[in-house]
């Protein structure tokens, strides 16, 4: 009996992190490689990738990679894993697009192959072909994998949602995932993001309407829009929009630019002639006649409209003559740092809007039933999502008459064999969460992260002593410093008093004749850990360092 | 023209800390004080209170403390306050009992006058008088206050809403908010938590029909319902509920217990007796006869849910007979915290439900409305709430026909002075935040906290030298230890090349005959800083410590 493996190495614990093995007798295809954005509790830590130890130890079996679409979260992870894992890469014309630009930011140098692919083709790779579908999702040209192997046909439908009335290209191929159905599908593979969520999503296009309005509402006012940079025909909508008004649009924050900049190339941006302004021309035009798209609708600090909320961007100053429009919803994580943003815009007299002003790009309840009944798939994998998301899918798809053993909630690591007759899952593979942190990959770890969060929440003292080499003698010190533990000047005493007891303890080590470095700092730790404890109830992190004369 | 000052000393930037002086000549009155939860830049800090300089400067003035109702954002900071500025305290019943016990677990040993005054009671402290009336809120005994002095009358509802059908206890006095209005309110000081939202706060007891179909539909279930320890009211409803199912019911959690306690002796819940059950007696009865009220509602990391969720609570293990209630929304920045909660809780198999089993404490834009058209207050001072709440408020005072120059939004630290005629803000007063770490106040500031954050980012690099005080020679170093930066074992090249730089370079300055240590660290700064941000694109703390011998 033919089986194919399905081997998850991300993206079923969180959001992001996207990737997900195909292996089929001796070949292996990739879907997706996407990083997740670091939790509170990475302190410092820039970015996360998958480990992908399983694909450098099978890298003669490696086919290929076939990005869903353009998002983080699918292609982020691409220039770190590139760089183990040489393959070439399968993707539509928008998506190859930003993973190009991508690599030349980070001056990949190591020659890729690449493939742009068509929606309706179908790419043969050994023994597996993958037929890359139109979908719609909030960035243009995703697509929904049918990959075919001599097993049976699984489909990944990556992100997506159903649009009737997308604002750029097709709608979703529906009539293909039925024929597909039609055929018999093995496997689906499906988005789990809003499966929580009753109902429909509703139209890209919806937002036109909404955009009009409010430009109509406000149009003796500079209008600026906050947006997800990737999200093309939402960029599109506000074009027109303000194209329709007269308005001239500035395009502000770096990944706004570049994304823009890339779509336009391809075709997948129009912009009418004359509309675009360069941010230094602002002052040239009224504010009424000026629109302003600018990144940071997720209150990240370092955006353009968070530099503009606090007054620190150069060029861009918020007034009571402006109406911010939050055209996003805060992604889990970001309530706060949205809300600081918009009250500090409200601060400077700045309008905001921030309710009904976003569509969602994945499929609600209805649209998953919708995808699960055309293509009647005979097994279910939920992917994309929290346990909670995977579980909500779960349980749309047993509404729909899937039985439970026939239902997949997959770890990261799990390979899942499927055949016709029969699903489970044989073992597991290592993966993991890699922390990228500035130049550095996965050289922070558990160790140097426990220190960050123990630096973190009480600070560090040192003690520093020098010692005699030869008689064993205390030269200089202890001398005590500290960092983030406690303000130095006003804890003079706090500080000698443990200076005195880390003496007595140091004189009374040495008059037993202890003179093993280890114990005599075990012991330092020890008598000042309980000390500040006391004192202060807190446990800074306590480093002796001894050096010898 | 007689005047009364309005001094709010937090409260107005964010959710908690709450506290308004009120000053009519030389006599001072306080209304709550409270603290507010650290953000989590705050990196270490247990919690917030609020700078009380401009108390400490006019300790002869203070009557006394006025106290709307007992959570932490209204009275948590007084164990800390009434240290600096001893002043009697005016409560009803449970706030009082909530405040006693609060002081207690200080340890608080002053002696401190409490006076529990009854709804529709008129206490007199020097010219002015205070009268507590009753409101509903998500606890019991909860007042407003109408402050009485020759200027006029000034009324604070504290945190409300309008619940025609509570629990416990009478419905809002809002016969005495018209009355209040009628003789001529000069101020109203109103809660804008939820200014935002339309309509009206359902009322607590809506919920009591919520748990009764749960509780049917989950018979043969065991039920854990969490939710805030200080909601009496919601407790009661859980209770009774049990109770009618003949389930004995489980209190987990230590702040639950201690309020529990404190309500029930204060006559204010009532347990039908043989109901409740010790958490060792668990095992005495099948699951489907017990229910377990806990605290973790939020997602706190120590609460007892959070510990049942990870498989780290002693006595109760989750399994697929549990249903999960959070009666609880998250409180914004909590989102994450009650998501991965959740997400534990399904993995361990049992039923959460999250959706239509909470009902907030505050007041809807309607309800708003009521309590100004009831009071008609000459002057509008939103209260409690970020500055969109407080904006929100404002738009609402404007739709009912305040001007704009009769409504105030404040920032900590002004001086409103009401009159008849005229109210200005003309001055401020010292105002802040003060961190409480461990038993630290105040001694975290600035300086410590960018320290945390800097550790936090990318950790500490220390270099040792032993410098020979006669010849200046180095007799040992510079040594190179780092903690939180990188992993040392794997990164020994880097460090190694780090303290040959350091080495060249303070040789090179010796050499130019440099002994100043402040010059030479500042060097060893300057070439570590460059080396690690080139190698690495991080930043760690360099410290430099230099002993003489």
């Amino acid at each position: 009996m033919e089986k194919i493996k399905v081997i998850p190495l991300g993206g079923l614990e969180q959001i992001g992190l996207n990737m997900t093995v195909f292996e089929y007798e001796d070949e292996i295809i990739i879907v997706d490689c996407g990083l997740s954005f670091p939790t509170e509790d990475m302190l410092g830590i820039d970015l996360v990738i998958p480990d992908v130890t399983y694909l450098k130890q099978n890298r003669e079996k490696i086919k290929g990679f076939f990005i869903t679409h353009g998002h983080e979260d699918h292609i982020g992870a691409l220039p770190y894993i590139l760089k183990e894992v040489n393959a070439p890469i399968f993707a539509t014309l928008l998506t190859m697009g930003l993973i190009e630009h991508k690599l030349k930011e980070h001056k990949f140098e190591e020659s890729i192959d690449r493939v742009i692919v068509d929606f309706g083709c179908v790419v043969k790779v050994g023994k597996m072909q993958v037929e890359f579908v139109k979908t719609n999702h909030s960035i243009v040209d995703a697509a929904a994998l049918a990959i075919y192997s001599p097993a049976g046909v699984v489909v990944h439908t990556g992100d997506f949602k159903v649009d009737y009335t997308p604002v750029y290209g097709d709608a979703i191929d529906l009539q293909r995932f039925a024929e597909l159905g039609k055929k018999g599908v093995l496997a689906l593979l499906c988005d789990s993001t809003n499966a929580e969520r009753p109902g429909f999503t509703a139209s890209e296009k919806t937002l036109g309407k909404t955009f009009d309005s409010i430009f109509h509402e406000h149009e003796n006012r500079r209008i600026i829009v906050a947006t997800f940079a990737s999200n093309v025909d939402r960029v599109q909508q506000i074009i027109n929009t303000a194209s329709a008004y007269g308005r001239k649009v500035v395009v502000e924050g770096r990944s706004m630019v570049n994304i823009i900049k890339t779509a336009v190339e391809l075709n997948r941006l129009s912009v009418p002639e004359n509309t675009l302004i360069e941010v230094d021309e602002i002052p040239s035009y009224p504010d009424e006649k000026t629109v302003i798209i600018t990144t940071g609708s997720q209150g990240e600090s370092m955006a353009a409209l968070s530099r503009m909320a606090c007054g620190t961007h150069r060029k861009i100053k918020i007034s009571p003559m402006d109406t911010v429009i939050f055209s996003s919803h805060p992604i889990p994580g970001n309530e706060m740092a949205v809300t600081k943003v918009i009250n500090e815009l409200l601060l400077k007299g700045a309008e905001v809007i921030f309710q009904d002003t976003h569509v969602s790009g994945h499929a609600c309840r209805e649209e998953i039933k919708l995808i699960y009944t055309l293509t009647q798939p005979k097994y279910a994998i939920p992917v994309h999502g929290e346990y909670k998301h995977l579980l909500a899918q779960e349980n749309i798809a047993k509404e729909l008459g899937i039985t439970s053993d026939r239902i997949f909630i997959l770890r990261s690591g799990n390979v899942l064999e499927i055949g016709e007759d029969e699903a489970k899952i044989t073992g597991d593979v290592p993966c993991g969460a890699i922390y990228v942190d500035g130049l550095g990959v996965g050289d922070v770890g558990t160790t140097v992260m426990r220190e960050r969060q123990n630096l973190a929440e009480d600070g560090i003292v040192i003690v520093t002593l020098v010692i005699d080499s030869y008689t064993g003698e205390y030269l200089a010190g202890p001398t005590i410093t500290s960092r983030g533990f406690i303000y130095m000047k006003e804890a003079e005493d706090l500080l000698e008093e443990a200076t005195i007891l880390a003496t007595e303890k140091l004189e009374k080590l040495r008059g037993q004749g202890v003179s093993d470095w280890g114990r005599l700092k075990g012991a330092i730790r020890d008598v000042l850990g309980d000390f500040f404890r006391k004192k202060t109830k807190r446990n800074p992190m306590i480093l002796s360092i001894f050096e010898e004369v």
